[in-house]
């Protein structure tokens, strides 16, 4: 009979544990975790303060409503669960770890065949003066979630600052937002989702936080924090903001202090080390979740991805591995989805940053468009940037955000990715076409197809942040294709050198522009803007480019 | 100066067209078309008649609201396109089209010096009796759907018929109910969808139908209409309906007369047949849309796939062409996705059906579970059904429905199929995941791990159907492992041999089932019933089953 032990409760270490127990009905199974809460779904938490879920154990609850505590593992799949109880040691000679019962403070030597680490991530908080003050949480437990929603409950809470603009963050800036807290996100890098975005999505997206009332601090740093018992202010390099709460999303670390000690081999990134089946350094100890390092089978890179997908995946094939067949984990793409009140934002594979630093050679697309055909109800804007090997024509990575459906693309393109898609693929794919789901072309098809015109010098594009670099020198005519009502309604700000051609005159008032002015093209997608590219070029025009993305994708103000 | 000729003027002529003018300038480009429309979208024409869609002219607008009549497309894309002039024969010798004005009735010779046929399809008409009388339509161009609607607007539709259960009957049906009219499908065939769906999926997708308010009559056969001057009967072999208006939709037949006459190449399907550059027999007559076949790219053989997407790729690769650019179409997956209601339903690759007839040797699983965790508002459940090669592990073909976010996944697994995905790659995705759109691990990959499970024996499922079966036989133990309270709620109707057992109780009344008892396990979606099966085998019992897709997915009654 074969001993399992499990350290970690929770996403990697219980999926292990139930995937052993349907490998092996006789296993020994043994699940610590020093908590006293188990199998919960943490990511639910922000949608749990902004409102949307009533019952914070609805995240442990089977979607039968059952609660997974350790009574439900113990009956259903025949697994110990002793919470409240530490792993302190590894002893890789003996096969036995260290246990103490946090209750009676008791330590114990448990013996194991097969040792699943599964200790997760926690989050970093910053050793700034007054972090002790009551009212500054991490966002990373129930109870945290908890603590913030009774806060907010209560009445107590007015104005909150939230530090860091990642996936926490934001998530717990719209939940703020959502519950009517004025709410400021203050980020030390000049964008939001430093970690996922390049800089002309982030750009976009902070554009949509702020106009929707999410106050954020780009580019500014938090000093300390002031109040007397509780948080009152938060003092940055720049200002002080007034603060009855405050959360702290400004990463997390991994958990490796038990392997550490037990002298299993920590990857580059500073996670556990794991092989392709999720061993450690050790074949009888296997390592998932947020404490190991993953592979990005892009660039083949080891990465940092913390994230409850992989958490869940890696606990499978450990589980497959422990009883007794040989399945690998292939990596990931570091693919995110993540929702700033009605904007979908997502992201698979390499950033352009990334790419750049990888040292490909590679071309973007930003392409905008409707999810849908614009006559059913509910059609909303998607913008989808790629980043392409320009040799092989590889897709590299995807970005893509707007009102409308965008996940659905970007699971696309991650399945694209997995499978070394080309754009020509990516035109290829018989993708699902009917009205209320998609367009006969679909966007993604799109987006490649601005690739191959890009490279084929069809579509000369420039990026909203050159096109706003070319507006501040002043020498660029912006001819802007729309009809004169649309104009009216919304604008580029401030643009020197505008121009109003509606795409049905262009042909016939060629003459109002010069063959040697530089024209950047546009309208609300540039779709328009390419046609009238095509017209210009095909007229001899020399020095026309297409504002990739139009009006729906520019990052900067608009004026109305 | 290149002489291009287009023959219809709707997706793949128009797409032709307008590509060809972004590639060459310079090309003199004439469209015919013998309607007075052009460029319409007909495919969103079931959502003006349900009233969704306010004004038939939408179809014909761009996204920014400008008309898509000859005039634009003399203006923007310096094509012409003449309406009301039939093309009543090719030269290919002479390489001239003679075309007659509707108008006028004048003949006259164009040449060309690169042809495009793009004559769509037509409905198919039966001889039946009444077939003239008034009232009975056909829904394939904007008039149908002015007709239908005004008469619903007038209040003079009470009752309405849909003849043909495919995507353009079902989408009627759909609009129909939704301006409460009441309505009846007939189709000739026992199932609803049948070109595209295997016996339990379009099952399911039939008593949603029916529990909505869409009476269906399946296996039934129309012989006659009654009426004098319009409409008032439907006659089948079995009954009388009374029908204030009837809708055709039995399918529809490529236009290729113009093409045989020419004496250009026809299919095995009876669709043009062209090579992958879009190139008829005659290099210089290419040819897209519904008039011609395609190949599926699994299976390999020629297909009539008549769909408004692939028309629109065909006209963009054959503009590319025309410009002088060597670019392919690779196929298609023969990918549908159709909303019934609030029912999302697609498909992607083989059905099963089709996957036996081409002699693969293969597996199936249907997995049904929610779209995003049942924590957040708006969860709803999806079924998916996969079909896989044995050997190879390659997905062949994958179908899906339920309220949940279906097509989500078709395209995911259309994307799978495209590249030749195994099951190990399904689940190795790294697909996005937070809380708003799925589960940490999504559905597809789930649907991978139960055929996983089969291949290795470690999950032997029972299809609804043939548990059906067991259930009239009566033999089995039906294992419904749900809590009481669910079992209260909703149980499949008129079960013999139902035992309602806890999944947390199992283990501790393994004696109220026999060793030897054939034993079929369920629960709302065949999760918990699989544990089910994994602690009876774990046991000893030999002749387990878990019933595929749960009560979710069962496709006859249920009682409360
Ligand atoms: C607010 C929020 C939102 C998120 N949103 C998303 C999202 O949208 N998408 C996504 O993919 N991911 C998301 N995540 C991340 C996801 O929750 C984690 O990736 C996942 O929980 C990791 O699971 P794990 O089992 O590896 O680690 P954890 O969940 O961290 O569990 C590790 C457990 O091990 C226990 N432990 C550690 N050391 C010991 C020891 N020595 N002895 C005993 N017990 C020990 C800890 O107490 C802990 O309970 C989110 C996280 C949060 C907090
Ligand atoms: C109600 C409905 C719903 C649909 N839903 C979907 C859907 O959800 N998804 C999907 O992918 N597809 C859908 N379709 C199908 C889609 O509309 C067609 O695939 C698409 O229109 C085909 O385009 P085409 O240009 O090949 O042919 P058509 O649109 O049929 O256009 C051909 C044109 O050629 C003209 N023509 C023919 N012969 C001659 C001649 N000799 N001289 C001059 N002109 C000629 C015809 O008058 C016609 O206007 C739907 C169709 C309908 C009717
Ligand atoms: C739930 C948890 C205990 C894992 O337990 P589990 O039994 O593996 O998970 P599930 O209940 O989802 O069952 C999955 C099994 O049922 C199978 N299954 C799921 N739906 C099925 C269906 N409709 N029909 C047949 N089988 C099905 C799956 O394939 C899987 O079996 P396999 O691994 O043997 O292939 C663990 O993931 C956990 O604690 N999660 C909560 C925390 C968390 O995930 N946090 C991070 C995200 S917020
Ligand atoms: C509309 C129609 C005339 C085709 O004209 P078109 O000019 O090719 O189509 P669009 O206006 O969508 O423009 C597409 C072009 O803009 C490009 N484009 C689209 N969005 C863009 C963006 N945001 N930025 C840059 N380029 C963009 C596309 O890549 C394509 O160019 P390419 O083919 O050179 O690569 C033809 O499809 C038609 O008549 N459709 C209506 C009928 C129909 O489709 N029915 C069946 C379905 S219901
Ligand atoms: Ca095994
Ligand atoms: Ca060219």
């Amino acid at each position: 009979m074969k001993k399992v032990v499990v350290i970690g409760g929770v996403a990697a270490g219980l999926k292990s544990a139930a995937k052993v127990r349907r490998e092996d009905p006789e296993a020994q199974i043994t699940v610590f975790e020093k908590g006293s809460l188990i199998s919960y779904g943490a990511c639910g938490m922000p949608y749990y303060v902004g409102g949307l879920v009533a019952d914070v154990n609805e995240f442990m609850k089977t979607p039968a409503g059952a609660m997974r505590n350790p009574g439900f593992f113990k009956n259903v799949k025949d697994i110990d669960v002793r919470i409240r109880t530490l792993v302190t040691a590894i002893d890789r000679a003996a096969k036995t770890v260290t246990v103490k019962n946090l209750e009676t403070n008791e330590e114990t030597a448990v013996p194991y065949d097969k040792l699943v680490i599964a200790t997760g991530a926690s989050p970093v908080r910053p050793p700034l003066p007054g972090i002790e003050l009551g009212g500054i949480h991490q966002f990373w437990h129930p109870d945290d979630a908890v603590a913030v929603r009774s806060g907010i409950d209560a009445g107590r809470i007015k104005s909150a600052v939230v530090i860091g603009a990642g996936l926490v963050g934001m998530e717990m800036a719209e939940a703020f937002k959502t519950r009517g807290v004025d709410v400021t996100v203050i980020e030390m890098q000049e964008r939001v989702f430093p970690a996922f975005l390049d800089v002309e999505i982030a750009g976009s997206v902070a554009k949509y936080a702020t106009e929707n009332g999410i106050k954020l601090l780009l580019g500014e740093k938090v000093e300390r924090f002031n109040g007397e018992g509780t948080v009152r202010e938060v003092v940055t390099d720049k200002r002080v903001i007034p603060a009855d709460i405050v959360v702290l999303s400004i990463g997390v670390r991994p958990n490796t202090e038990l392997a550490k000690a037990a002298g299993l081999a920590i990857g580059p990134t500073g996670a556990i080390a794991v092989n392709e089946y999720m061993e450690t350094s050790d074949p009888d100890i296997y390592a998932g979740g947020d404490c190991v390092e993953n592979t990005n089978i892009i660039s083949g890179k080891k990465v940092f991805a913390p994230m409850g997908s992989t958490a869940n995946k890696h606990g499978r094939v450990i589980g497959e591995n422990i009883g007794g067949n040989r399945v690998k984990f292939r990596g990931v793409l570091n693919t995110v989805a993540v929702k700033v009140l009605n904007l979908h934002v997502g992201k698979t594979g390499l950033t352009e940053r990334e790419a750049k630093e990888l040292g490909y050679q590679y071309v973007t697309a930003m392409v905008a468009g409707p999810d849908k055909p614009h006559y059913m109800p509910g059609s909303k804007p998607v913008t989808i940037k790629l980043i392409v090997e320009a040799d092989s024509r590889k897709l590299l990575g995807a970005q893509a955000f707007g009102e409308g459906e965008v996940v659905k693309r970007i699971d696309v393109m991650a399945a694209a990715l997995t499978m070394g898609m080309t754009i020509d693929d990516l035109f290829d794919m018989d993708l699902a076409y009917a009205p209320p789901y998609s367009s006969p072309i679909d966007n993604v098809a799109v987006a490649a197809n601005a690739i191959m015109n890009k490279l084929e010098g069809k579509l000369k594009g420039i990026s909203s942040l050159t096109a706003k670099e070319k507006m501040d020198e002043g020498k660029a005519i912006f001819l802007d294709v729309r009809s004169p009502e649309e104009f009216n309604q919304i604008r580029l700000a401030n643009c020197r050198g505008v121009k109003n051609i509606p795409l049905g005159q262009l042909r016939t008032r060629l003459s109002e522009i010069g063959k040697d002015d530089e024209v950047i093209a546009f309208c609300k997608i540039s779709l328009r803007g390419y046609e009238a590219a095509c017209i210009l070029e095909g007229a001899g025009f020399e020095n026309v480019k297409v504002m990739e993305g139009g009006i729906v994708s520019w990052p900067y103000a608009c004026e109305k």
